[in-house]
C-alpha cells in the first residue's frame, strides 16, 4: 500500500525538515520524496507545482503547499498543537516570529551584491539576531521550556527542525550562547523519533 | 463592561484591516485603539510589546502578537475557518502565499538605496506581480470565486483587507486587471458588516 503522506522537497533540512520532524515525531507513514537541488529533475517539476516552489505534501489524492501551513496540518493530525483557541494563537505567533527571523537571515545571506550584503551584517549581528535571541530567551523561560503555551508544541519542532539552515546561512549556530534555546534544542533532539529521524538522513550541505 | 477584545495597531489599514474586517464581520465586541504614526505616541510602547511590533491583540488580561496570528484566532471565533483540516491547511496556505506576495512588494516599497529600488522594479512590475495574479486568478476560478475551500472564509477578507495598503506600496490596484480577484474584491467589500465598518473608518494615506 502506498504510504498516507508523501512530502516533496529538495535534498537538504531547510523548510522540509519542520515537516520531517513532524511526520516523524508522529510516526505518521510518509514517503520522503527528495529532489536533488542541481535542478535536473526539479525544472520540469516546477511549473506542474502551485506557486513554483516547494516543499508539497500530497495525501488523498490531493496537493497542499506552503511549508508553515503543511506543518500545521501535520500538527493537528499528531496532537502537537494547543489545548484551546488561545494557546493555538500564541503556538502561532511563535512560528510567525521564527519565519520574521529567518527572512531576515535570508535577507543577508541570499544578497547577490556583496557591498549590500556587506552593509547588512552589523545589523544582523549586531541588532537584529541580538534583539530576537534576547526576547526569544525570556519567552522559552516563561513557557516552562518551550517556546508556547508551557509545553511541547509543533512550534518547538518547528524552530529546531529549521536550526540546521539557520546555521548555514549564518555560518554559526544561532542559539550557542543562549542557554534556553540551547536547552530546548537539546530536548527536541533527543526526543526518540526525532532522534531516530536525524541518525538515518541524508548528509546534506544545510 | 470593558468591550471583549482590544486591537492595538497604527492609525492605517496595512496589517490591522484584515484583523478588524473579521472582528467586524462577525460583529465582535472591540476597541479599535489606533497609535498615531507619527511615533509620538508609539515610542514608549513600543519597548513593552513581545517584538517591537503592533498589531496587539488583548483579551481577558493576555496579550497576543503577529497579525496572521491574530486573524485566524478571531476567524475561528466568527466560525469563518474551513470544515475540516485539509480546508484550514488550504486557507492557510493562501494566507501564506498572500503573505509571501506582500514580502515581495515591499522589499521594493520600502527600499532606500534609489538604485537598488530601481533594480527591482521590472522584475516586480513585469515578473512577480504577473506570475502571482495568473495563479491566483486560476485559484480563485478553481475555489468558486474564493481563494480556498469553495467558499466565503478568513482568507477573502484577509486578502482584501491588505488590498488598500497593496495599493499604496505599488501605486496602482493589484487587482484592476484579474476579473476574478476583482469581482472577490467587491463581494467582500459589499459584505454589509464590512461596508458598514469602511464607510466609518478613519480615512487614512494607506
Amino acid at each position: 500500500m502506498a504510504p498516507k503522506y508523501k512530502l516533496i522537497y529538495f535534498d537538504v533540512t531547510a523548510l522540509g525538515e519542520p515537516i520531517r520532524f513532524l511526520l516523524n515525531y508522529g510516526q505518521l507513514d510518509f514517503e520522503d520524496k527528495r529532489v536533488g537541488v542541481d535542478g535536473v529533475e526539479w525544472s520540469p517539476i516546477k511549473p506542474t507545482t502551485p506557486f513554483g516552489q516547494l516543499p508539497l505534501l500530497e495525501h488523498d489524492g490531493k496537493v497542499a503547499h506552503q511549508s508553515t501551513a503543511i506543518s500545521r496540518y501535520i500538527a493537528k493530525q499528531i496532537k502537537l498543537v494547543g489545548s484551546n483557541d488561545w494557546e493555538d494563537l500564541e503556538i502561532d505567533a511563535a512560528v510567525d516570529t521564527i519565519n520574521d527571523l529567518r527572512a531576515k537571515i535570508a535577507a543577508y545571506h541570499y544578497e547577490n551584491d556583496p557591498a549590500v550584503k556587506e552593509t547588512r551584517k552589523q545589523p544582523l549581528f549586531k541588532e537584529i539576531l541580538p534583539f530576537y535571541l534576547e526576547k526569544l530567551e525570556a519567552q522559552v523561560e516563561k513557557n516552562n521550556g518551550y517556546l508556547a503555551a508551557g509545553k511541547l508544541t509543533w512550534a518547538d519542532l518547528f524552530f529546531v527542525g529549521l536550526l540546521q539552515y539557520f546555521q548555514f546561512m549564518l555560518g554559526k549556530d544561532l542559539v550557542e550562547n543562549s542557554p534556553n534555546l540551547q536547552k530546548l534544542k537539546e530536548k527536541v533532539l533527543a526526543l526518540p523519533n526525532i532522534k531516530a529521524c536525524i541518525d538515518k538522513r541524508p548528509k546534506t550541505n544545510f
